[in-house]
């Protein structure tokens, strides 16, 4: 009989939203900045719609919404046999799994009222039915933006310029890892397992988490011979400078003559980005981002947290990502911020801002009259654009200085009977201690300050 | 293939989702104002938390979420042919389908922590299998505001202040019902069906649209005799201002001694609320609303639209809502403001604000260098927090002039060769087609204006 919430999940109370809207509003405000305008779409979207573009895995992680009415019409014994099967007959719909495909899904139903490129923002919950563990949730926020309809880099480049912004607004210290698609199909070119490309960037994404000698062993059991490992380790050992890196890639694989677009992409990155945020910026040849939509330049935001470095937000250009839905040949890029994670990051580095709750004053009193003329004067302060309450009950002063108190108001307005018969107001600064007696006008006046 | 949403459901563009921030923005403001903060809770919760809450009607209508997993694991053969049985067994977890048992669940678990009287504002979507119609959807939100843990009815009182306020900012013309639950038991004692109290305030509610006749109808079947129907057609016969329907009740039912709880308290409500609010509110003893946990005052708000009347809110006072979680004798009030009502309303009587889309301002460019010049300025710009774009591509003026117009940028910033040349930009405002050649420190102080 205890009421609990699914695992998971969480309750927001009033301080954790106010920062956790904080969070949005800096981003919103920079996304508005760039002319990137709101797009939101349903919670529920049709299963179809989601089915096989997560990967099998992601598949697995999709909730499914139950068919209302009689959802068990039409069923086949077989059927029942098969959870699976019978999941996508009983349940019509499920979760928004992520923003990018309803975005897509969005762009290709409306693709004849939009005008192209299409920039959208969206700040959206979405749920996965993760094993939940400490900073994964199986309800959080995605805040993304992507622009479609356009192949220029101009569009990276303003993304760079975004996630900058961004984080200088809410002071925190990230570094943009950034690679390219087609560099690392050039790269496995080169090493010889382009047939396996997926498998290749799979295993390579996994570099932070299980270190060298089990990504070799991993690339092994892939049937990677000993000159392809020879190579991949080369790869791995490339460092330095973003142009120290470029100049080994030149040197190991392009051998200075023939032409890698992949690198030309991200070396015109380099050299266009705004000198606030190149400082910020590392390529990265071992990033490769597990979704497969991805084309050309591809993006992870990390930051440091003790001795922890965290993904923040990633993103990156798919060339393809409409034509799941019929429509073909529109890139497009696009970059989603991990609201919770952020979150997360901030409390730990106490980086929020130490007043996130509006003050407020509670109007105390002592009486029926008293809190008739409570609510009067209360009406009067609230044209201020204060947050104002009258004690509601009529209780003891000491009663409704601790509820002042454990509400954390920072002001007393105190009506007794003396107060009452003066036709005055004492007002309390909760924080200084510091008490005095007002006229109506003299009150007004102490709160318009 | 052609992609689609689920029924009753909407995407909402930009546009849209600035008309419905204007309202969202509004209520916030005066539920802050009055000292009611914000809580969210999550999208999903425990099925047993709503089953049972919302009558067998509201039961047939919460979206259930599948387990996931292997949820057809230990489900017996029995089980499976019973649809009901089987839902509870495969679904743990159901969409919210208002805010107010959500609250109630939170209220209970939290009751250590909270300060109470408790007050709250929440704005989040709800989610009910109703059959989607002209302005019913599956999905919308529901705007609520409580205080829990206290009886007295200053919390009424300022909900009627924060009803009139809200409709205020709006500019939008709404009568609030009032109506009295115990009210409504003294007058079935009256009529002598207080044995039916349900049934009898069922019917009651449907008055408005099917008409004196067919209530009367309805009641004899519920076994209603003469006199009890003569008795209700007395009630309903009651009319004039609110102090002409209290004397009209006094002298029908209460023979001007006994005393009513119910009608004292309206005659409280109706007499302290400021001059403001009281010409707004209609004392409709016909008022049932549905839901059976409210104990005291109920309000319902209308407006007219054309020849409509429609309702955009609700709310009352109930007794023992955290009861049903466990936490007994805690009375609270509330009203839920609709969203999606107040939206449609709005619309269909023109009184959004005309600007309701934040001005921006598109750079266009005749090339590379240009375009490098353009994203250096659109920086600049920017720090006067004014939305501003460089077209991504590399394309013709009349292409990028189009995209101006079609998107609604209100500037075009232009850089073409003699504008690079001479070190200066072309400003053009695409509303009244004025245009001018600016230096750098002359275009900055262009747009701070």
């Amino acid at each position: 009989m205890k009421p609990s919430i699914p695992k998971g999940t969480r309750d927001f109370g009033h301080k954790q939203v106010l920062k956790r809207n904080y969070i949005f509003n800096s981003l919103k405000d920079v996304f508005q900045l760039h002319a990137y305008f709101p797009l939101e779409t349903p919670t529920m979207e049709n299963l179809s719609t989601l089915t096989g573009k997560y990967g099998d895995e992601g598949d697995q992680l999709i909730f499914k919404v139950l068919n209302s009415g009689n959802y068990l019409e039409n069923i086949s014994d077989e059927e029942f046999k098969n959870p699976k099967k019978l999941a996508s007959k009983i349940c019509e719909k499920a979760l928004r799994y992520d923003l990018t495909i309803p975005f897509a899904r969005y762009v290709v139903q409306n693709r004849n009222e939009i005008t192209f490129p299409f920039k959208r923002y969206q700040i959206q919950p979405v749920w996965r039915a993760d094993r939940p563990q400490k900073g994964r949730y199986r309800e959080f926020y995605q805040c993304d933006i992507d622009v479609i309809g356009s192949n220029s880099l101009a569009n990276e480049l303003e993304i760079i310029e975004v996630i900058n912004e961004v984080f200088q607004s809410l002071n925190l210290n990230v570094i943009t890892k950034i690679n390219n698609r087609k560099l690392l199909f050039e790269i496995a070119k080169w090493i010889g397992c382009e047939n396996n490309f997926i498998g290749f960037t799979v295993v390579l994404d996994k570099l932070d988490k299980i270190g060298l000698e089990k990504v070799l062993e991993e690339l092994s059991n892939k049937n990677f011979n000993q000159e392809m490992l020879n190579k991949t380790k080369h790869v791995l050992s490339i460092n330095g400078s973003n142009s120290e890196k470029i100049e080994q890639l030149k040197n190991l694989i392009f051998n200075h003559t023939a032409k890698s677009e992949g690198l030309q992409e991200i070396e015109f990155l380099l050299n266009n980005s705004t000198n606030n945020s190149i400082n910020n910026i590392e390529l990265d040849i071992t990033l490769a981002r597990g979704l497969n939509y991805y084309t050309g330049c591809i993006f992870e935001i990390k930051t440091a947290v003790g001795e922890f470095s965290s993904s923040i937000g990633g993103g990156g250009r798919y060339d393809n990502l409409t034509g799941m839905f019929g429509l073909k040949d529109i890139s497009g890029v696009g970059i989603s911020f991990g609201a919770d994670r952020i979150y997360d990051v901030l409390e730990e580095l106490n980086l929020f801002p130490s007043q996130t709750k509006p003050p407020f004053i509670l109007v105390i009193h002592s009486g029926e009259k008293e809190q008739k003329k409570a609510f009067e004067i209360a009406s009067k302060i609230r044209t201020l654009h204060i947050p104002i309450m009258v004690y509601p009950d009529i209780a003891k002063f000491k009663k409704q200085l601790d509820y002042a108190n454990q509400t954390e108001a920072e002001f007393a307005v105190i009506i007794g009977e003396d107060e009452l018969k003066e036709n005055k107001f004492s007002v309390k600064n909760l924080i200084t201690g510091e008490q005095q007696k007002l006229n109506e006008v003299e009150l007004i006046k102490y709160f318009q300050k």
